[in-house]
Parts: structure tokens; sequence; C-alpha cells
């Protein structure tokens, strides 16, 4: 399936988080990560970010499509997390 | 259609995107914004956005579906932009 995760977490765990979504996801911009990904791997991401933040004061939105072409991404202006595509 | 919007733009444009946005779909964090909005709206609203932005330094994603209910949304911890459900 296809995801879009962003979040809006206390600066302390910003990294912490960045870092835990780098392992899953493609990073995009800013607060937002994409990509495909098994239901398995989804379920020990969201397990693992659930450890790493405050479910009290930090936010964490999950968007998924079961089949990645539902989804249609545009862009306007410039790629940004383009130099991910090579990693 | 579904779509979710998210931009990172110059300083100085943050607000005028913002604004603008908030115009069409509903702010749900940081710089994404989410909803069902109609092709013709969703044309009218890009239009602005490019008016506005600078392709040379902004960036801004458009995610879109065509069925809403081909996409699901779930939250860990907060919702943030909560308000906006009462206005």
């Amino acid at each position: 399936m296809f995801v879009i995760i962003t979040y809006d977490v206390g600066e302390k765990r910003v990294s912490k988080v960045c870092k835990k979504l780098r392992a899953y996801l493609r990073w995009t911009q800013n607060s937002v990560f994409e990509g495909e990904i098994t239901k398995g791997n989804l379920m020990k991401c969201l397990n693992e970010i659930q450890k790493i933040t405050n479910p009290e004061e930090d936010s964490v939105y999950l968007y998924q499509v079961e089949n990645p072409y539902h989804i249609q991404k545009k862009i306007l202006g410039q790629e940004k997390g383009f130099d991910e595509l090579f990693l």
C-alpha cells in the first residue's frame, strides 16, 4: 500500500521520529514522509513511532491507500527530498 | 475527489499560501491541508497558489485520490486542527 505520514511532535522528539520514519519511508518535505510499504512494516513502524512520541502532545497522521494506482502526486515548483532518490 | 496538499515555501509567502489553501481545504497540521474538492475548484486553487509562490524556491505537493473511499486516515496522538470541524 501507499502511505503518507505527517507529524507534528515536540521539538525534542523531532529528530527521533524523523530518523525512524526514514527507515521505512521516503522523506519528501518538512514533516512529511511517503512511500509504498507492506502492512507488516507499517504496523512495525507505527509501533515504534508510538514508543517515541507523547500521545498527550504529539500528533502523527497516517493516510493510507491500499492500491498505489489510486493516488496521484503532482508537484508545483521544486521537488524537495530529491537526493533521496539516489540513496 | 480527496486531496492532501503539503507546502514548503519561503517565509514571506507562508501566510499567503496558508490563507489561500484555507479557502478551499481543511488545515490539519503544520503545512498540511486536506479535504474533498471538485476538479474545478482544485484547478482554481492551484492556479491561485501558482500566482503567489516562487517556482524556483517553493515546493507544493498535491496528492489526489479520485474516490475518497480509497483513502483512509488514522491519527496517533492528538488531533490538531480539530477546531476547524466547527467552522
